[in-house]
């Protein structure tokens, strides 16, 4: 018989981090730190089906030069057999799980303050973590051979709109199509929201790699009208270049958009040290302008 | 010399969850979750003695729609040695521990949203959790071959009665005792709270098996004015059939107590699919009038 | 290579405490509990560095009966290869870190209620725990052969002075140097505050052991003016004897410091009970001029 089991496992990361916009009483050169550690419960059934349920415990820093943790928060679930996986509660969402769509590419710097995603406000992208959720998701991916099928749906939650501190929330769905040949593959999601703007959004993605170099190209648009800005077409680039066995070189490049920001773009460096163990950064613009950097090591477990 | 270790468990389960009764933006169906982890460190002394300190994590989801994380809350000790054993701080009453009195019996569906004791209002069940509390307590229990006997204090906590926040709380104890004979098991508890109005209250169950059918029989009266509802004994019945090796059904009957309240009964089956994964389920009654029901999935670690 | 590890370590402990100077809604004498519960998270990289990081997760009772929990709180960071180590974020001080200078002692009690710097008001020493902090930290620490040399800065944080929630806090620095011999070591540690009285610090200790015998001196003078009190050079002794292999009595005193305090004393014994667990209580009088004392059990793990 299969047993159930609880696995750990996590990252922590300090270092330096600048960032020219700060507002207010936040710093601009400050301690950056993050300790993440997942509790991960596992089970299989006698016919192979896979159970999980995941919560997470988490400390970061803020601007102000303060830092404290977070969790447990809401927990995530997921049943899989075969090429079918369903995820239940504190999960992502179909855009950002990666089921069909890279959402996030190769981040800049330890921090990966910068994104080739950066540009795209106004997408639902909400993944597990250490909060509470307003609402619970379902996710089903389906794979069969190099196809992969993806749909998610949030739950709405009407909870008291007079009242500041509820968590009222409008449900949308998400479903997608990805396909890998070779060391490439693409994919397109397709978001709406159930709220009075109707809002939705596309996004597409294409990744792969060339021997020591690899490369993603991702875009997407938005009917929102909500926002006063005008949002045209978003999109975003990285490269990624492995000068050794222990480093890589990555560059990204973000633009379009909302009207009123700027292109953002960044180069990042990652050094593997061994035993998990690696010293990145990087330093780049922002879609606010503004310079950002970082420096430091991280290890995982 | 016999060495402190630290040991996890607890269990993950997620469903839907259909509430007849439920109130402005609750949602009448919904998804289920629940992620318990418990932290447990035991010792054991050269001579024998067992110690035992938990913290609990837990993630739920709300009737809104929400999910969200607690604990750690409240640490729970105990002490044992032979047939005596000490509990200390955030622990359950002698009432529902288990020591000489089944109070809660076997439960219906995913999430036991019934159990025999539907209609014991006005009894002190307080068990150990993920929450804070304003009161420890002691426990003792004593066991010389088929007899138990039981104590336990709540500590009574004075803090500022003016302040909304703070934790005011009555004093009580409950003292029990129980015997076994065979596949039966029969005990008794009487509690007494230290209020103005002197509350005290009074249970008792008879529990047992035949072969693949087991039962049991819950009654208890209070003696509780404070409430504007006239209370008349309370009893609750459950019994529970192996259908197979694998799948139970449940049966689970309460009545009496508060006059308002309505009598409730429920179905439910749980069917084992190995490695500690289960399909649960059950439909019924509860004491407001309104049927509840739920299905989903289980599994322990 | 080496590999990434996840360790779990801490102590529950839980007993009787009676303190003679509660306040109103404080209980004389209560029961005391704390469960420490730490995650640590270790590295090291092919040249051997070793990268660690942690988090806190603890239950305490309240004066007022309750009990709860709180972490996770900010984490602490630490990086180390041979004679040098240094530590970020939420971290110890370089007074009360242990690296140059003893600033504990041996603590009288279950729960170390007197511990021989009672006296010294006005000093920083704010180590890892289970909370958020105000300002992130670095210390680094060199050992060369006996003498350890230590350096810590506490960084500023200028959150909006205006709200009541915000956690606004001057910088700080220490400087320390220690330096052991055979069975002894002696240890001084300047600090000084960044604030409008450039307020200032200094503390030594001398600690060693003659067989069964251990002792430790304690001497401190801050400049702080901020206090209405006059603050006079504090200083505190203990002694500490091994009866038997299992058995330690430890006597602490404190003196000097606010011109309005007692001089603090207390007794205090150790009994190992094997496995971990060890009995242990004292009784003393704290610097307000109050009987204290506690009798528990404790068990590391």
């Amino acid at each position: 018989m299969a047993a159930a089991e609880v696995k750990f496992g996590g990252y922590g990361r300090f270092g330096v981090i600048y960032d020219e916009g700060v507002e207010s009483f936040e710093q601009e050169t400050r301690i950056e730190q993050r300790f993440r550690f997942n509790i991960t419960a596992t089970a299989e059934t006698d016919a192979g089906v896979k159970l999980e349920g995941r919560i997470r415990l988490q400390s970061d820093d803020s601007a102000q030069g303060s830092a404290g943790g977070s969790g447990p928060g809401a927990a995530g679930f997921a049943v899989s057999t075969g090429g079918l996986r369903v995820d239940v509660g504190h999960i992502s969402d179909t855009l950002d799980s990666g089921d069909v769509v890279d959402y996030y590419g190769k981040g800049v710097g330890l921090t990966s303050f910068l994104e080739y995603n950066a540009a795209f406000g106004g997408f639902d992208a909400n993944g597990f973590g250490s909060d509470n959720v307003a609402r619970q998701k379902v996710k089903v991916k389906y794979s069969v051979g190099s196809l992969t099928l993806s749909a998610s749906y949030a739950g709405e939650n009407k909870d008291d709109p007079g009242d500041a501190d509820d968590f009222v929330a409008d449900s949308y769905f998400q479903i997608g199509a990805g396909y890998s040949f070779g060391d490439n593959s693409v994919g397109i999601v397709y978001g709406s929201r159930d709220n009075d703007a109707d809002e939705s959004y596309i996004a597409a993605s294409f990744n792969g790699s060339v021997g020591d170099f690899s490369y993603g190209v991702l875009v997407g648009d938005n009917s929102s009208d909500v926002d006063a800005d005008d949002f045209d077409v978003a999109y975003g680039l990285y490269g990624a270049y492995s000068v050794s066995s222990a480093t890589d070189i990555t560059a990204v490049f973000s633009g379009g958009g909302a009207d009123g920001d700027d292109d953002a773009y960044g180069l990042g460096f990652k050094h593997g040290l061994g035993g998990g163990v690696s010293l990145r950064g990087g330093v780049g613009q922002n879609t606010s302008g503004n310079t950002v950097a970082d420096l430091g090591v991280r290890f995982d477990f």
